[in-house]
């Protein structure tokens, strides 16, 4: 039976919008997912819905996310991987996320709903609650970038300009949810549970075969957590040997996880975040810090920081290649020198790209 | 035998490179395409290359391209298909057709190319051709976006900033082709190739079936053939019933097939283009006018104009559906109206969505 509980209370929610546990205040988790079955794949589906057998909601209105490119590149005779998430329909691996958490709030008969991000998540919430009728206010911060505004309000989002911190906007949104139902693509256990299926793709894209090594940017840890626990569960039926190493990338400006994984510790300490380029990883408490320290530990993976510098020459090296990403993606790349350090040069190595570069051109 | 001759003379070209007819300066196509047959499908790849049995190129480098996401909507009680072009790699239907047109190129060990293009066929050649090891010089007119000739330059194009008129940037490159390869999307056979994977996508996505309708934004009329082309294939292996209904759109100050359309001829005569906000589709005399016009009469199709004021609407109706869409791509949706008049309302229609709208933003 899959409930969902909070990660340190272990008490059910009952309520099917919480975003938060209602006895504590912690972290909501599905309790289990279903076994994977590969007899399951709707193989007709060339969407994420193709693994709708591991998706429990009840709609599936869909913008085409999911079964993004699996590329292969050699950068300076290294033979890599590119999960290229940033084709997802509004340019982010969000959308993975966003298709599960929204259809689920449509079922529930949500009609408005607050988020705040001042980036990829804010695009996606907005254009996915709009696809099914929904209002979307997404807290934006009153400084932030105009071009990523005015794509929030291109697909129908309704701005909230919240001036101060970058944490100003998040303390505003929260508030409205006390009455409004919250979006979060940082807390809803449904927006994890859509960024499972890009292990599923990995999976099928390299011949129903395990990669050695799994490398994302590291915010708030959706898209680690889905790589993981989508690995978790073929390893659990047996279809992989071995869940993937899981290394997690973030910047030296923001990095919480990185700072644990170095001290040994099990959940991270709050950080106070700087400015960096890689502006969609900067997160002082990531919401699921101890589940990919977990991952980290369980999988023999490690956490590593990058320069803006190196993130800036790996999105050039990127693009020299033929790849429009954005620096929040070249985390990844800028990594490299530090993931083979790590793993050897003989793994077969996945670099995960998550937003599309041409949002920055 | 897969040839390639010229469309009016019939001469066989012997040089592979060969961006017009030696003899006569006519367009050159391919002779015939292989018989489809589905069991030559490579299921296990996740790309264009799935279809690699149609593709006759001895190199598969590749961005991740194809297989793009059709999606269904329902947009003022009409049920549609938009197939997501716009999610290939460098934001373009583009790349389908330029993926099989630079791996030819380079196969044949060309080290430098030439192409004029103010948009996105600029920044795609300039992509596939880094990815190979090809110095691409990218002809732009001088008064061009700033935005778009970013992207070109990211992604390691050299631009050739032209001034004067629209069509100075493409007499400049032909200059240049005549001792540098000409890579076209225009002219190259090896890019309308390419394009026909869409057909056999689109085939596959509704179950193996036939759309009753093809709806595509129409410049010089690589897509549109690519999708003529691959549903021609398709039936002529008994697959489908019958090639769908062919209807190409155009922008009212850009509408040489439409005016062709409209009074019969074969063969569109040049016309003086004015400006639109459907930038990709500014084409005074499409090089593939005569097969564009053959397709249309073969299937029943049409050819409609719409103007700039129901293109901004469309685009803004697509994006309150979650669609971020370039301007051009929204030419489709702007001629649903006469579109359905032509068709009736019970026919199944997919529109081209060709173009990403993050450019734009």
């Amino acid at each position: 039976m899959m409930e969902i509980q909070c990660i340190d209370c272990q008490q059910t929610s009952s309520d099917p919008l919480a975003w938060r546990c209602e006895a504590c205040g912690g972290v909501l988790d599905f309790s289990a997912y279903p076994p994977f079955d590969a007899d399951a794949i709707d193989a007709h589906d060339f969407s994420l819905w193709r693994y709708r057998a591991w998706l429990p909601v009840e709609q599936h209105v869909s913008l085409g996310e999911g079964l993004t490119p699996l590329a292969r590149v050699r950068i300076s005779d290294d033979d890599l991987l590119l999960k290229l998430e940033y084709l997802n329909p509004t340019g982010s691996y969000k959308d993975r996320g966003t298709v599960t958490m929204m259809n689920h709030m449509a079922s529930h008969g949500v009609t408005n709903v607050v988020e705040d991000s001042s980036g990829n998540a804010g695009a996606s919430v907005a254009a996915y609650s709009t696809a099914l009728g929904i209002h979307p206010r997404i807290y934006v911060p009153a400084h932030g970038s105009a071009r990523k505004k005015a794509l929030i309000e291109h697909v129908g989002g309704e701005l909230m300009e919240i001036g101060g911190t970058q944490e100003a906007k998040t303390i505003a949104a929260r508030q409205a949810a006390a009455t409004i139902p919250y979006a979060s693509h940082a807390y809803s256990p449904y927006f994890v549970l859509g960024q499972m299926t890009v292990a599923f793709e990995v999976w099928e894209q390299c011949q129903r075969t395990a990669p050695d090594v799994i490398v994302t940017p590291l915010g708030h840890g959706g898209l680690f957590l889905g790589f993981a626990r989508g690995f978790a569960l073929l390893h659990a039926a047996g279809y992989v040997e071995r869940v993937p190493t899981m290394i997690a990338v973030q910047s030296d400006h923001s990095d919480p996880i990185v700072r644990a994984y170095e001290t040994g510790t099990s959940d991270p300490a709050p950080i106070s975040t700087g400015q960096t380029i890689a502006d969609g990883i900067i997160v002082a408490d990531p919401v699921r810090g101890r589940a990919v320290l977990e991952a980290i530990a369980t999988t023999g993976g490690a956490a590593f920081r990058v320069s803006d510098a190196a993130i800036q020459s790996a999105r050039a090296t990127l693009a020299r290649h033929g790849y429009v990403a954005e620096p929040t993606s070249a985390t990844t790349l800028a990594a490299l020198p530090q993931v083979r350090a790590h793993v050897g040069t003989s793994a077969s190595v996945v670099l995960a790209l998550t937003g599309n570069g041409l949002k920055y051109i």
